[in-house]
């Protein structure tokens, strides 16, 4: 179960801590120009380091092992390994026993009986840097469409965007959607470090240019499925598809989208309609929990029931929707292929137009 | 694409006016006691009819096909169908080349290039009655092992629910859990169809007594599943697993489950952590659009693009959270009859465990 | 494990002697012209009844009860039911709590510790016509393309086909590929029910026109998809393609087909390479073992590990290899089918030829 | 499609001449003892070198790089990587325009408008090293419930086993069950290389001591996945279970196993019956076709059309059924593997066993 998607599908492996972390992308059309420098500063964009970030120090150099020959891709196969290079750096001894609360050091000892508790084992968010790379050739396919995906943070610690300016985030340092408060939200996160906490945060994800018919009913809809893909990243406790949340509270004269000549009159529906794209702009937003790895003492149990005060010390994310942006960017370019592959045997004409020379 | 879950798998079909809608239930562990009543009965549950749902007058009578032997389960795929019996009750003409806003009318129709446009079709809510079906069945699996899953309308029309009470819920006739916001909710609902209009809402579901390590990482994580689950019914804008939305405005010190001998001493993570059971109840909220069907009059085009003016007639709820509750929670209990199948071989032990004598 | 296929997939379900069995047919292209006459004449084809099949009388009447609108598909599953007319007219005590010779009694019993005794239940090959039903639906697609799937009886009892007709072999009572062995054959047949006895049989398929490149390596080859939709035809013990078993008496510089100006030279491979089709016919054979219901007295046990000695009585196929033809056959369309399908999206410029307008 | 197995799952990269090969090995129990040394060692078993194999000269060293912690699995994936050392060693512009008759150049060229041309890139046998990786680990699973896959070979250039010993196969150069044809099974090798040509060969595959129940009718079959899993095998063009296709020449009297307390008088069906283990010896046959790379002048033409002669040259099995044998043993013990796992939910009381403390 560590594969996603079903036509264009990634399957990733690796351990916080140990040898390497990577990923295989299946079902790459033949002929793709594969960029290695734009994989590469995809997975920059995730990088550990930063004032924002842990100070992890990993280059996250990723290789290409497969599936790509003289430049583009041949339909096989594409294995990309990341190579850990700063994994022996610290003595796990005091945290090897207990459960960090918040962590999945419970649930993960409890189900198999045994973990890597090393900098969190599999259940580390370094896994998520395999997202990133399967999610860089995700976006090569999608540029050919015109198909652009992006993100940024839309709140942090309870501050939210004024206005949202995708540009603007991919300079700030924090990816922060809004110049208004992007100095606020800076300031909050240095703040929780300083207190030895964290801050949760969220994330706007926007896609343009979707053709529509994207997402399979029912049980394959574009919409469950960005949801699947959110929610599997780590922290994430809550997604919003278009209106969201807000729509509950909304009359349905309120909430329709009216249709003319000129397209829908307004978005609330969040660019899908019945689990397919009707090919306005995609909005989500993904809700991340603050880190649940904190500097003040916290109360736990040890693997033999016995409680103790837990006292972490060491690098992590003060807010871990900084980077979660990026992650659930190159889930979402993941999910529009995966769905733009499964679209295309839609109809006859579709597949007599691939079949007829 | 019209199956869900991996090793319990249920597969439906039919449209809103087709001959039938059904199901075919795959993976069911042979000698349980299938009762049929009870499968009737929570069809009951989520059935047309009633004062505050659609006037459609529908039996829901479900009749097992197979896979059912002297009242037990074989192992075999059970196939339920339930006949649509009133479904040539109107005429179409009116909505036949519109798309209504809000519905799955526009994108149908750009994918497929055909639709069946009698109340929706595919895309209608009625699928959902295979939902509850499986539902059923997956609750008398859960039921071997003590497991309960229950659901209740958590919030109407911006209405939130004081506390919440589930069994108040089976009684209330829109499935409140609130026995304080129960009237008033019920009034807003009257409201809105009274002024041609619809409300939203949204839902609460809760999962008892699951055994820890049920999800599996990385890519089928219980809460990245249940919001797969969730996202897929009709109505759905967005998802909730534990403090949600709000937990992006916490601390990591508020927002940590801290653990002691007698367990976890919050809840704040809705009993997920890692995308793993721990052993905590589970908790998430599904939030509903109003019903896009309302009898104000509303712009839209034709399939030839030309504008016109809606004027819709007939019967719809008013309120789709009220029905969509007990959808939710038949999602959910397929959902976790999935994962406790999936987690059956996690560890070398409980492999041995079975294949021992 | 009831669905076969990945993108043109179908669930079956049903026991010999239950309500129904039937089938739900998902990833149809919409548009597609639903003949029902056509699925019902394939039915008739493997339909039992005549003189060289069981005597059990089912009108096998195919009805459609989903995604299918005014005579086309629509996209959305396609679901079938054929109701069992002939299923309560024998008495099944004699071999209720016994294990027939050769057939799946012993094992389902074992593994599930339950089941349907009733003519076999699930493992009567009576669930095969629900496969002949999403067979046809194959057709109809591979119709759209040219592309022609054939079948027919190859050996009986030892005697084999001097030359092969599929023409022929459609008009044979038998489904004989060869006009000078079909009395011969069919001679065979009569004597081993006459001694109470069964044949086993052999059975080409051939498939025409197919496009080059269908088939996904390396784990979804062709010949290997063929192979596994042949093997889960009731009674097949052994699948060749191409040249077969006989391969592997041959040297090198015999077995390969040299490839010039016009095309292969030679068809020892069976029209697939590297498990993909190579645009040659593609050439298949199917071994089926004498059916084991036979009327001679076999030793065998029951439930409680007596020994006992079993005397069946009724009606059964003496060569199950004659209906099993067009099993074969409706497998095969469904595996070309599915890799039709699949293969769209096999380089960036038929990715781009579907959305590019 | 580079993945195999539903619940013991492994997906393969890599190209004969690319950078290196691998997997990644999904589902495995936590808590089994990962040894590595029996895994290179079965890595060893298909290496090749040695007189009756290709003399590319490979180390085929595996290196694990995740899931596995302190020498045991953890239930996270595992991935394993070989890199490739002597891929570099060639000049291929003499093939690179050209379709080596017998190989799956004309096919991935014509599929994927792009192929990787150095010694058939993906479509080469050096793949299935990544196969006898996981099929080792799926063979440590294996032996902790006491199953054992053995295999070898059967049959060279027409001369086959007069009895079978895998034991002796064991120390065979050719891993030839029987003594009496080794000698003459390697001369017929030699001859053929000598003459510049190949010869094609047979396996039998035996599998012991598993428990009766695995299989998942109807369409994930014991002999129908084994049956895929051969003919996945590069030069498979036959499998046969059981009695195969000779049963097609037997009445039902003979080919019938009866039953006493014993257990089968007989094994004609190769320990499956109804697509389910029947706690007999599993005895299943993969035909080989002969090495298409001969050093021999074949007929061909270039990526323009223009015909053209080949000559070869280089190193190659001149028997791939040498190798092939521990490839088909492999692929059994994966299949056995994910069987275990799928059939673990198959009763009630089996689920309440592993979830009841």
């Amino acid at each position: 179960m560590n594969s996603f998607g079903e036509r264009f599908r990634f399957t990733t492996f690796g351990e916080s801590h140990g040898k390497a972390i990577g990923c295989i992308v299946d079902g790459v059309p033949a002929g793709l120009v594969i960029d290695e420098d734009f994989i590469q500063s995809e997975l920059d964009r995730r990088k550990p380091g930063g004032k924002y970030a842990t100070k992890r120090n990993e280059a996250d150099k990723v290789e290409i092992l497969s599936g790509v020959f003289e430049g583009k891709s041949t339909g096989t196969p594409i294995a990309m390994v990341i190579y850990n290079t700063n994994q022996k750096s610290k003595d796990y001894s005091n945290i090897k026993d207990l459960f960090r609360p918040g962590h999945a050091d419970f649930t993960y000892f409890h189900k198999y009986g045994i973990r890597d508790y090393r900098g969190g084992g599999r259940s580390s968010a370094r896994e998520t840097a395999a997202r990133v790379a399967s999610g860089a050739i995700a976006k090569l396919l999608l540029n050919e469409l015109g198909i652009v995906v992006e993100s940024g943070v839309y709140g942090v610690d309870g501050i939210e965007a004024h206005s949202v300016d995708f540009d603007f985030a991919k300079k700030s340092e924090i990816y922060c959607l809004c110049p208004e408060v992007d100095e606020i939200c800076k300031q909050r996160i240095d703040e929780a470090r300083n207190e030895h906490d964290s801050v949760g945060g969220s994330v706007l994800v926007r896609i343009k240019n979707t053709p529509i018919g994207l997402g399979e009913p029912i049980y394959y809809k574009l919409d469950a499925v960005l949801a699947d893909a959110m929610m599997s990243i780590n922290g994430t406790k809550a997604v919003e598809i278009g209106e969201g949340v807000h729509s509950s509270n909304l009359k349905g004269s309120q909430n329709n989208d009216e249709i003319t000549k000129n397209g829908f009159v307004s978005n609330h529906a969040g660019g899908i309609l019945g689990g397919i794209s009707n090919g306005d702009e995609i909005l989500l937003k993904v809700y991340f929990k603050p880190t649940p790895s904190i500097f003040k003492p916290l109360r736990t149990i040890d693997i033999n029931g016995d409680e103790v005060e837990l006292k972490l010390e060491g690098r992590h994310d003060p807010c871990i929707a900084v980077r979660g942006s990026i992650v659930a960017e190159a889930m979402a370019a993941n999910v529009i292929a995966d769905m733009l592959l499964l679209n295309m045997g839609r109809t006859i004409q579709s597949v007599k137009q691939v079949y007829t020379k």
